[in-house]
């Protein structure tokens, strides 16, 4: 399913239908459609609906105990002449390398939370559209501006929003100052942040650990300082 | 393997052995011992240690790559006249019916980053020492104490700590009174905290939304509340 994704369940599907993204398809069992899907809630009439059997949407979904519907969803294409070459003010979060799609799916979901206006992921970061990260960002995929890019380039091209790099031994986030409009950077799981990107980084900043353990998660690490960011 | 449990992986096995827990045996390939494994790392000399080949590790590791050795260790009993009938003045964390294994992983790590002095999991929550919460919680398992037990017992038996429960409609956390001396507690992850517990809850706290995002994953919430209870 080249340049698609998947969306599974009742819950998310719904969500999926009041955002903008272009339903291909969506696949359900008979009770579906009967019992809760009403015409109104799809914002496109055209929609292609098909009744499948329980085993059929077993073959599709990826899920162990599939739950009543999956829908085909196109994965929306980079638009030319990139968006980002001058961000409003805001606070956006840059992901860089990041590895694991339930952190991906995590850090999207809290970055909602948050109100983080949008995500650059670097272009080696894992696949958003995988099924695990849809299922761990609840939803917040399809309301939250995600986006693959160069890292170096947003920076560069952004130069009024001041870029706050997430270390192990950075300065305490409770004593820095943070500017309201900022990308708040975060690094690979195991390996950081990337030295090419060293150049753009105006404050290096760390939770502070109070017990032995050796990092924070990267999805708690996030909601940590993006907490911070809004507490102020 | 009734009341044992596995650690995994060169780095896991090397934090266990530094831990007070039983170490029943350590299966590991020729090279593990080898090339990184002194004597004295071990606390115990009668270790049984047993040399296996790699196809015989991964027929005994659940990863799919395993990384060279595995441990079975023996789940620690609970004492008879428990110790939390009177617990020392410190923050604590307390879980009431928690699934998910990741979840439960990263509350560890991230509880033991934060300094929590115990983790309390009711009766009903997910098993800690099943091999995802084991990988999840990054060694914290081993250094922070972590039981199961009857949330409203323990919060009866140490009436001179505050219960903070976490809410979607709670206080807003930071214009809350946050007692350096407390229970933080986290409900299930789709119900929230049941209601046999709210007698004993002081305060009801929130981490305030700033998007849609209908929720925050409970691992970033138990961060987000353990960062503000530390940071006052």
């Amino acid at each position: 399913m080249y340049g698609k994704f998947l969306v599974e369940g009742d819950k998310l599907v719904r969500e999926l239908l009041h955002s903008g993204f272009k339903i291909d398809a969506i696949y359900s069992v008979n009770d579906w459609q009967m019992t809760s899907h009403t015409p109104d809630e799809s914002p496109d009439n055209q929609l292609k609906h098909v009744f499948i059997s329980e085993n059929e949407l077993k073959k599709i979904s990826t899920h162990e105990t599939p739950n009543q519907v999956v829908a085909v969803v196109d994965i929306p294409k980079p638009k030319p002449g990139a968006i980002y070459t001058k961000l409003n003010t805001g606070l956006y979060l840059a992901c860089d390398e990041l590895n694991d799609p339930g952190n991906a799916g995590t850090i999207i979901r809290t970055a909602e939370w948050f109100g983080v206006d949008a995500i650059f992921f670097s272009e080696n970061s894992v696949d958003i559209y995988n099924p695990k990260v849809v299922n761990a960002a609840k939803g917040s995929l399809f309301r939250i501006p995600c986006y693959y890019e160069d890292l170096g380039n947003i920076f560069e091209a952004n130069r009024h929003l001041s870029v706050y790099g997430t270390f192990m031994d950075g300065e305490n986030i409770y004593e820095s100052n943070l500017d309201k409009n900022a990308f708040v950077l975060i690094g690979n799981e195991a390996n950081g942040i990337s030295h090419e990107l060293t150049p753009f980084i105006h404050h290096r900043i760390s939770v502070p650990a109070f017990g032995k353990a050796e990092s924070l998660n990267a999805g708690v690490a996030t909601g940590v300082v993006l907490a911070e960011f809004r507490r102020r």
